[in-house]
């Protein structure tokens, strides 16, 4: 079973959108044992559509057409179909009554316009799914099928998961396999080192064909190791995964920071949670990103006590207490640790405290960061060089700090 | 002149990595006036490459092809363009002692792997510009063209400036036209009432085609008009924007916080520098994320003082001063914007406090949420209900914060 993507829409290819649409049903495919051989983009074109599902259709089972379903002139997508399987367009009323009541129970009056989205191609029919005015058409193509759906991402997802994945399953009959995927998430190996460690167990899964493993480098939050499996059953598969990510995440060790394809600071809150410990933050070149992180999830209150961006020197040394002098020097973050710690009556303290760049600080380069953990009674500082640019030195910054956290919760 | 993007990699078409590289690709084709129809993915697949890169040739004059330039055996775009070229690979000694002196200047040995990519179709050429350790490749077919780039975007976006771009100009001679937009970008109104109050001035660039516009949704950043125009010259295409960027900003008013596509928080830094104002934020439910979108700024130190995260109640009312009781609540908000200015010593005060979600917080729902500034000497606190889930509500609060004090400053 070969399925292609087409998505269409002139706003993609002059890139004031990006195609993410594409990418997420490609993954969805992959999960579902699919193939997607191809992808592609086109404009707002009739005849360029058209030539576009007719070639899809030849080398494909199946096409899923992204976009072009609205109510303007732009939208022609259905046009489109209905061309390729040469047939009308048909007012449909049932969907030409579903849309009208949208309009009517937000109180609005449907533009006549609209009346576009309740055509359909003779032989098609709509999904069940359908958040918005346009509703996702399947339309059959011989023993093919060219699947229709928004662009509007939230609009799109129901229909695949809901109609396309289990027709597409159902199409494939009983050869249709579950593959499944998992991410380990690491932090602060390069890949090359996770590949040469793991390299004998890559191996010897080259040889057995019992799970593939690949790296996906994600910049400032690590790099992901994902195991995929192919299986009979989701229990076979869930099995496989399960034996599968235990020996990969012992034969890492420490670099791994969640078996679950947590962030960083999910696991970190987690972390303090279970041991019953509240946390403040102090930062300086990070500007309040520690603490944004650590807050964006719920429950965070109940371990979060909250911060000081000591941006300004003298808040440093006013708020926390911190002794006047050079800033960018491990004794400040220390200081800047137990400091926020004490003023927020927190159990633990984190600081940041360096130079983000473009200019050098106190004679330091940018990159030249200094961090420092308040627990259990004692600091400990640390200072690290960090590559990149302005925007890369901070967020080095905030996930190395979340990490030594990590680590020295996990050593308690 | 039309030119088709193919970007190669099994790691697109399973969703793995989304594929920023075409639409930036797009967008620079778009504003060189140079035409694309198609944007294909394609895997890590020879004859599949080589079927895109025909096809691309087939209907297109030029076509970019990004990825699969690696030192690996899945990196097969030098190959499949010496199939479609019809001749052998070679080996380039120049690009060979090039990519070599990049090993040894980081005090690396070069991996023999690493010869593939001094690889090259006869007949080809290697770009000028190489950040990384793969080359950009030109390579004519007839009187057509292939362009191979890496896929990693700090290597290939330099590559389609400095080399792929001129070299499309000067093949697509004098009838060069030049395409310029300029963003627009707005605050506070849905893009129907953008649409609205500009209708009739977009029926008069209908009529006299000098620009068209359109409107970009941009989520908790606003919503972005983007003027486009066409013209013989660079400076006839500026002198037009000019007037029509200055006409749209016009009608719309108030909510236009950017003529120049920068981002609120730029805008903000800026009029503060301009009014030689200092801040400081105090902050609940956006958890520091005010803070540090300030911070991200090279020179945020001239204005910022920094900031107090009062996540937990006691931290309001010891830190910042704010009489014990409900937090969500306009007085608190404006004590806490009160507070965090005199403890850091800043001439104006920011803060935010209300609830984010999923649960309710002193009886009020998710999205109700309390901003105040502290300004000239006294406290403005409003209370707004923003929708959506955690994420969307604290980061809408942040622009709505920032948008308030933008306002406020507009009218000193």
């Amino acid at each position: 079973m070969r399925c292609e993507v087409v998505a269409i829409g002139t706003e993609l290819l002059l890139g004031q959108i990006v195609d993410t649409n594409s990418s997420w049903i490609g993954e969805q495919l992959a999960l579902a044992g699919i193939d997607c051989h191809h992808q592609v983009k086109v404009g707002d074109n009739l005849p360029r559509i058209v030539a576009a599902l007719r070639q899809a259709l030849d080398r494909s089972d199946a096409v899923i057409c992204c976009g072009g379903l609205g109510p303007t002139q732009d939208d022609l997508t259905r046009y489109a179909i209905a061309e390729v399987m040469g047939v009308d367009l048909l007012l449909d009323d049932t969907l030409a009554d579903r849309i009208a009541t949208m309009f009517s129970s937000r109180g609005r009056e449907m533009p006549a316009n609209n009346y576009r989205q309740a055509e359909m191609p003779e032989g098609s029919w709509a999904m069940a799914q359908q958040p918005g005015t346009a509703a996702g058409l399947v339309c059959p193509v011989g023993d093919k099928v060219i699947y229709a759906v928004p662009g509007v991402p939230s609009e799109m997802r129901p229909m695949v998961i809901g109609t396309i994945l289990p027709d597409l399953r159902q199409r494939a009959g009983e050869d249709a396999s579950v593959i499944r995927s998992r991410t380990v998430r690491t932090w602060g190996w390069a890949e090359s080192k996770l590949a040469e460690v793991l390299a004998p167990h890559m191996e010897e899964l080259d040889r057995t064909g019992h799970a593939t493993v690949a790296f996906l480098a994600s910049g400032w939050e690590g790099i992901k190791v994902r195991v995929t499996v192919k299986a009979a059953t989701e229990a076979d598969a869930d099995a496989v995964l399960n034996d599968e990510v235990r020996a990969i995440a012992a034969i890492i060790g420490d670099p791994v920071f969640s078996t679950r394809d947590e962030p960083m600071e999910k696991v970190v809150l987690d972390l303090l949670a279970d041991a019953g410990l509240t946390v403040a933050v102090a930062e300086s070149l990070t500007g309040g990103l520690v603490a944004a992180r650590l807050t964006q999830w719920p429950g965070a209150s109940e371990v979060v006590r909250g911060g000081v961006v000591s941006y300004a020197s003298e808040v440093k040394f006013d708020l926390l207490d911190v002794p006047v002098g050079p800033v960018v020097t491990e004794a400040t973050a220390a200081a800047m640790a137990q400091g926020v710690a004490r003023r927020l009556g927190a159990d633990v303290g984190v600081a940041t405290t360096g130079v983000a760049g473009p200019d050098e600080l106190e004679g330091e380069t940018p990159g030249t960061v200094c961090l420092a953990l308040w627990i259990d009674g004692a600091a400990e500082a640390f200072t690290v060089h960090l590559p990149g640019d302005r925007e890369q030195v901070r967020q080095f910054s905030v996930i190395t700090a979340l990490d030594l956290l990590r680590r020295r919760l996990g050593a308690r």
